[in-house]
């Protein structure tokens, strides 16, 4: 194929899935599945009794919404940033989008013209390198060094006249680390005085580990101006297939904004949008426990990956839904993953599918999506890595 | 902006409500809004009680799910073409979408490169316009005449070696028009033989007057290497809300497709494509009925339409949910479209929003999105206009 789809690469989701076909998983040792990040559990059950009595009472759910959401959502969204952070966030700067995905490529479509360039920290997130080729943005790699953090000066030397965003994902995915704030902050000094746009992806925001606020963007003047804020609601609130996520920016690139969503979806799902609003309201404390579980999760990483290290393994970052690790074995981390899922029923991410084409570090690492499984899980998928011989 | 939504325009839609701020509409004579084609009464009782059913208890309709679509609602529609249309369409050539929307630029995305170009009968949707502007495809207008029907040979003239596919609505949206069974065909013979696709959005299909199938394209051998075609769950079953559409076409083509799906919005809706799936399996007398009442209220504005002929009015197609009219009066549409909220509170799109820049048909042209009010309401926008004097 020979249109803009044809010059990315398939959904690394969907490729690893492939790995399952065929292989059968013994009952003494079902599949590991650390691929994705997906919440498996289902939504607080109240959540579940204001959906279903939304579906029966309110005829708006079923109907079209404003191309960027609901207002009472918007609004409340705002509210949060502005609690959260401090500074000034009005429901006008912000967009309700099909999904944190979708927020990225109306926020690029909005910036970027064809050949036009965007900066990307490697290890990356698949879906924006993905994007970025379909929609012919030049992804720049930012390489980051064993510690996953993207350093400045480095991007600084990135930019030409054709860079129209850095782009940020803290805490990361892949690599799990958080960013510390001096380091947002600083990139968001260096978009500002080069006069391009800080993309700052705070999807796994809520598993943070730190207390305080990650950054403090939203006080800057006239943030609005360089912040492009990306934020989702399916981890928060374990509602991934309703497709929530959310966007903050200045009225007049939410203008922009909007075309690309009327033109591509019109509007987010209304009853997704209501389930968001009521989780925002509503959640605080299972939204707190929550984190608590997922961070007790990452503690059990921590805490267990110590044979691991003896054996030649290490965690090079470890926090939200994620840990990113260097194998010890002398092959590339796609083969690795493939013969993980037939030898050791484990299927994780490679390294290769978060990273430039023969990236070396690439073909070291593995992403583990421990969020999806308990503590025990996590001290399973362990155990089996730890007997792994290749 | 000098992204690529700086390309195109504002949302017809979203700009047409801006008209509404500030106007007052009394009582003794509310608003008329013909504006926008979306069902307004509720989906079946029996469908929400079924949602809000799955809602509780399906833990599924809250994770993510696969990127072209739930298995089984695949199958359903595959099934439900191939016992309309005859001919074999399997699960494997169909793919749920976010929307119809979603299909079409999914479509595009995965035909088109940058500079490549696409026929459009005009006037057109006004989404498959701003998608084209935002993905860098060159739109070629084929102007119709007043029968609103394009014409094979007018296309065939315009294909170059950049063009990638003609795209053909049926019933027509904003035309109203059921395109003839040997057009489609005769469209279908051209861009087989010249080796671009027909993209057949059948959105509107289930408002279809005629009884005999609008086509047998699914009866031709290799259907899947031209044809793409496109649906909406949408009308049929008043869930516009939920954003569920669909796509037919080859295998290789929708790994293509997946490509942006998964990097756009990762899946459409899993509660939506439960409810389609289960409208598709329970609703075809709902439908039916829903039909009839559309059918009636076409008739209403056909029977209806005599008394503003003879005031110059022209009826240029009428079926589905649209009418489309050229008026009388010596002002362009976009200015008489705003000038009737304000005189005759009456919001309906003008020409021009379907047209190229300055196209003088566009100028004298309206759409009446007639679906969304019943004959009652019909006769009462008629009688409105009747009386208006600009």
């Amino acid at each position: 194929m020979k249109g803009r789809t044809g010059a990315t690469f398939a959904s690394p989701i969907t490729l690893s899935r492939q790995w399952l076909t065929g292989v059968t998983f013994p009952p003494e040792r079902p599949l590991i599945n650390v691929s994705q990040a997906a919440p498996v559990a289902p939504p607080p059950a109240a959540m579940l009794d204001e959906m279903a009595r939304i579906v029966r009472e309110d005829p708006d759910a079923h109907r079209y919404g404003p191309d960027l959401g609901l207002p009472a959502l918007r609004a409340a969204l705002a509210a949060r940033w502005q609690q959260i952070h401090g500074g000034t966030v009005t429901a006008a700067q912000v967009a309700i989008t099909s999904g944190a995905n979708q927020a990225y490529c109306s926020a690029t479509a909005m910036l970027c013209a064809e050949g036009d360039a965007v900066i990307l920290p490697s290890p990356w997130y698949f879906n924006h390198r993905m994007w970025n080729d379909i929609a012919g943005i030049d992804t720049i790699a930012l390489h980051t060094g064993d510690d996953l953090i993207p350093d400045v000066a480095a991007a600084a030397a990135l930019i030409t006249p054709r860079t129209r965003a850095i782009v940020l994902v803290t805490p990361n995915n892949p690599g799990g680390v958080e960013y510390p704030r001096a380091v947002v902050h600083a990139f968001y000094a260096l978009a500002k005085a080069r006069g391009i746009a800080l993309i700052l992806d705070e999807t796994y925001r809520d598993f943070d580990s730190r207390n305080a606020p990650a950054h403090g963007l939203f006080v800057e003047e006239d943030w609005d101006q360089t912040l492009i804020h990306i934020y989702s609601f399916s981890k928060a609130y374990h509602i991934p297939g309703h497709r929530i996520g959310a966007l903050a920016s200045s009225p007049a690139r939410l203008d922009e904004v909007e075309k690309f969503i009327d033109s591509v979806t019109i509007c987010p799902s209304q009853l997704g949008q209501r389930a968001a609003l009521w989780g925002l309201t509503n959640l605080d404390g299972w939204l707190a426990d929550e984190r608590a579980e997922i961070l007790s999760r990452r503690a059990a990483v921590i805490a267990g990956f110590a044979p691991l290290a003896a054996q030649g393994w290490k965690l090079l970052g470890c926090g939200a839904y994620f840990a990113y690790v260097e194998h010890p074995f002398a092959m590339p981390s796609d083969t690795l993953a493939q013969r993980l899922v037939q030898e050791a029923g484990v299927l994780m991410l490679p390294g290769t599918m978060f990273t430039p084409p023969g990236d070396a570090s690439g073909q070291r690492q593995l992403r583990i999506a421990f969020a999806n499984v308990d503590t025990d899980g996590i001290a399973a998928l362990f155990k089996r890595l730890l007997s792994y011989q290749p």
